[in-house]
């Protein structure tokens, strides 16, 4: 197939071991869509903590606005020891993910046969995680009185609208229809957080009526981490608020092969804006510059963005590209770019 | 050490499983006790599911206020699928913690070698989660506005104050002092949850240079769930917030030996309250009244009792007991009390 389509994307290294992983990741993009004859255009954004610390900036409005230009943001890392916790995190990624209204945050899970897990006995997993990303604990809602005396109270709000989990229920329902198994199981703690959980189990109950063909369960989120490492193959989808989407998927990338596999895609399903992919992972900033990160988790971020995109045959050939780097992985040590290089290699055909 | 002391405990056998595992660790609790001249006047409180279809009630003011009277309580299990979620739990459990101040939950875990764990290598395993008690997520603070119409919106707010943070943090600093390792691990969401996370992560800092010798490090919750299935002999002490707190210790008891084998103590160090004592398993209401359930997990729960009554050496009669049939497990089923049974007689001498 040549489609002679030229897309724009935005790229952010962003800070520690993302710009490394993101470099790999572009060479990967680049061997591929020249078979397919497509192109990316790319802009890269100097973001992250040098910026900050040179100009105090996280995210200029003017250029979230340069950004919401593009079709598709692709993002390394972002955090910094040098810069105070939250800072970068609320002030540059989660702005994105917020102000482009990215709220299916897809994050897939599979063991890899040749890929140890540090399970005894994983099974068959394949799971995607359909994480709320616009809402939760997560909108910087909540505050602090009296900082730093005795009489110093802190709260955080997490904030939950019909509107917002009625969508994401929708997709997550959606994505299951389109695979084998036909589950799905939400995962939240409405035994505790009644008002929220409440909300979320009733819209997984109404929309259920529509995909009768669906089976569907409800686990507490500290159940889920039970299953996650007793029975992890009994998840097909999972939907989720932004906190819990945010613990359970660390835990299901550690179950399957490592933080070093696991893609992420922010995604605005309506397309009113870009949609940005990543890897799970975060910038390790003790392994920085040094060639030592895996760019698997951002090569494979490049096949959701592809796969957003429309192009189904692009990111399939990234997939096989990495699964049979990954069967071949004999444990040698490689550099990030050899890695890249390999599956490069691969993805070109 | 024959003291000829008697306690006042009050007991809450509750759902589902709860009252069959609850007879067996009484079983174990009065076997022991006999040897070190110490007794247990027991009242059994009829609470839970059962209470609430007949009567409407979870918890009453009044039998509230009795139950303060006591010693020490021991509780099964709290929570059943005929009753709205949340009612029993919010009404009944967390009152009883809110109440009497149970501001540390004590959540010890260890690898029996014997015990399989679903981990292919867990390592040396033995650390003890400090899941504060009183505050976060839990206070029942929120509310919905327009519930049942697309319109609807529902918050939850984690409360997070000084003066809670600070006990808690310093009660778990003196425990890893008692430690052979001396360390300290914070758990949170700093990077998100600013303002809760930030005081928290004050307070640790600040509590620490009254401990120089205690080690301390920090991690977001997520990647805490990647350590525990990937190093979690890393861990000596836990501290964390009353939600991490619940979410990490079910994915604890998951990795050493199973959630049969994980004890809690609801504590409130400055005794101005009886502290509470239960498995940290749920009420399993699938498996009630079969004698199918481990009673292991409120067996243990009761060393954690005797250890808070100053009772020591029951305590330690207590865990060799356990530990003795653990490792003499062969696979083979036994019933609730046959476990309950080799335990006592184990226990007794
Ligand atoms: C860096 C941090 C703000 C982020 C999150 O909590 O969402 C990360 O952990 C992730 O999962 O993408
Ligand atoms: C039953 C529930 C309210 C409780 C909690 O969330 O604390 C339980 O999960 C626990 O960990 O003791």
């Amino acid at each position: 197939m040549s489609t002679n389509k030229s897309f724009k994307l935005a790229v952010v290294g962003g800070d520690g071991i993302g710009p490394e992983v993101t470099a790999e990741a572009l060479k990967v993009l680049d061997a591929v869509s020249a078979n397919y004859g497509v192109t990316f255009e790319r802009t890269e954004y100097d973001l992250g903590a040098k910026r900050w610390h040179e100009t105090g900036e996280t995210l200029p409005d003017a250029e979230l606005e340069e950004i919401r230009g593009h079709d598709a943001i692709l993002l390394g890392a972002v955090g910094d020891p040098t810069v105070p916790s939250g800072v970068l995190e609320r002030g540059l990624l989660l702005k994105l993910r917020f102000a482009l209204d990215h709220y299916v945050n897809l994050r897939p899970s599979k063991v890899y046969p040749s890929v140890g897990s540090p399970l005894a006995n994983p099974g068959e997993v394949d799971f995607v995680v359909v994480r709320e990303g616009t809402e939760g604990p997560y909108t910087g809602n909540g505050g602090a009185l009296r900082v730093g005396t005795p009489a110093e109270i802190a709260t955080e709000v997490s904030v939950n609208t019909a509107y917002g989990v009625e969508r994401v229920v929708r997709d997550a329902f959606a994505r299951a229809q389109a695979r084998p198994r036909k589950k799905l199981t939400l995962v939240h703690k409405n035994n505790v957080l009644v008002y929220a959980g409440h909300l979320w189990k009733r819209t997984v109950d109404a929309v259920a009526t529509e995909f009768p063909d669906i089976t569907v369960d409800y686990l507490h989120v500290d159940a889920a981490t039970i299953f996650l490492v007793t029975d992890p193959a009994r998840f097909d989808v999972i939907v989720t608020d932004n906190l819990f989407g945010d613990i359970i998927t660390d835990l299901a990338a550690a179950i399957s092969g490592g933080i070093g596999l696991a893609a992420s895609g922010n995604i605005n399903p309506d397309k009113t804006a870009p949609s940005m992919f990543e890897p799970v992972h975060g910038s390790a900033p003790d392994i920085a510059g040094q060639q030592k990160a895996d760019p698997t988790a951002a090569i494979l971020s490049t096949a959701l963005l592809c796969d957003h995109l429309g192009l189904t045959e692009a990111a399939a050939a990234i997939e096989a590209a990495v699964t049979a780097d990954i069967e071949e992985r004999t444990g040698a040590a490689r550099t990030t770019s050899e890695i890249g290089d390999a599956i490069a290699k691969r993805a070109a055909g």
